[in-house]
């Protein structure tokens, strides 16, 4: 899995003040929630105003990356050696609570603070651009594709950003009501959010009859 | 629905460059992405680095809120009157190519510039707070709760966005590939995603026997 963790700086940016109790800074539980995403939002600062952009991502080992098309004005201001802030974020449940004020949602969130640098060297490009389709799909790259080529690796900015300072914030569970308001005659409990994958649907301009195969029919997540 | 339409201004931080046939700029477009997601990301800049929040919110005509405690460090800044900009996203797939580089999801996403002023007046506030459970759990907040108080009022802060600057960018369907690429002998098509909801999990801690109500049994979003 991951050998070399790395170490976690817990910075006041990191540290959790509301709730210290949902912070989490442990790389097992972070590296979990990241992996178990499709998408991650990349906040940063162009000419002193916020931007956001959600994309996706995927983790190697220690590093986090993005990448886009090299002349996307996001990506160019991303690479450019700008800190980002980034955030994964899986909900897990809506939590009704007998007072308004309690209720609430469960969740894994994880924030990261990093600086983007872009990666320059092809061999390496190539490989975690194949390592993104696995992300979102593994044992998608070894399928038969055409392979990224030397084009595709012209055309895309890889970016990455070290995993050393992030911290998740997790809630579970059933609401926490005053004493006295459990006596109210009105349900309370958690409503589940699922997160599913539909059956597979072919493309109707396939030329030939291949099969879904496993990795698809059986897609999870 | 919604009777008085804002003047959407199309700016040059919310004119897509990139695929710009994937831009929608309508507010029924919009609004519905909006009304459909339970959570947004807000990035905000303090002190010259970028912040990054996933919070819950709900829109109100033509503002959007959020709301969170007085002294959370977040809140704080964010009802200073800064500039925000706030990301809303939904995925609907994952568009398996023939090439690696086609791969691609298809999702509805909402990008919002605003800058956050806070609510002051208590009326309004209260109200606001209703709608927030609602907009999560519609019918909840006139269920027999313990009602917000004139405490909660004041120990919560809510933020007000207007919309008037923002887009959606929306992609569906198949994968596109280069024509000669669909003769590779590779599936391709799209596995949908699917947000769902589970079978409510009732609070062991209730101490009378209510019944998840038809909202809760039949919560969908």
């Amino acid at each position: 899995m991951n050998k070399n963790k790395p170490q976690i700086k817990k910075t006041k940016r990191t540290t959790l003040n509301r709730f210290p109790n949902r912070g989490q800074y442990d790389t097992d539980t972070i590296y979990s929630i990241l992996d178990s995403a499709l998408i991650c939002h990349i906040a940063y600062v162009y000419k002193d105003e916020p931007r956001i952009i959600p994309t996706a991502f995927a983790r190697i080992e220690n590093d986090l990356f993005i990448h886009g098309s090299r002349v996307a004005g996001n990506i160019k201001a991303l690479a450019s050696g700008i800190m980002a802030s980034i955030s994964i974020t899986r909900l897990d449940g809506l939590v009704l609570a007998r007072s308004g004020f309690n209720h609430s949602m469960n969740y894994r969130s994880v924030i990261i603070h990093g600086t983007g640098t872009k990666v320059e060297n092809n061999e390496e490009k190539f490989s975690i651009l194949n390592v993104f389709i696995d992300h979102l799909i593994p044992g998608r790259s070894d399928d038969g594709l055409k392979p990224i080529s030397e084009q595709d690796l012209i055309d895309t900015t890889v970016i990455r950003y070290p995993l050393n300072e992030m911290s998740a914030k997790i809630r579970t569970g059933h609401p926490n009501d005053e004493d006295e308001d459990y006596n109210l005659p009105v349900w309370a409990g958690v409503i589940p959010i699922l997160r599913q994958f539909g059956e597979p649907i072919t493309d109707p301009k396939m030329r030939h009859s291949t099969p879904a195969p496993d990795y698809v029919k059986n897609y999870h997540k």
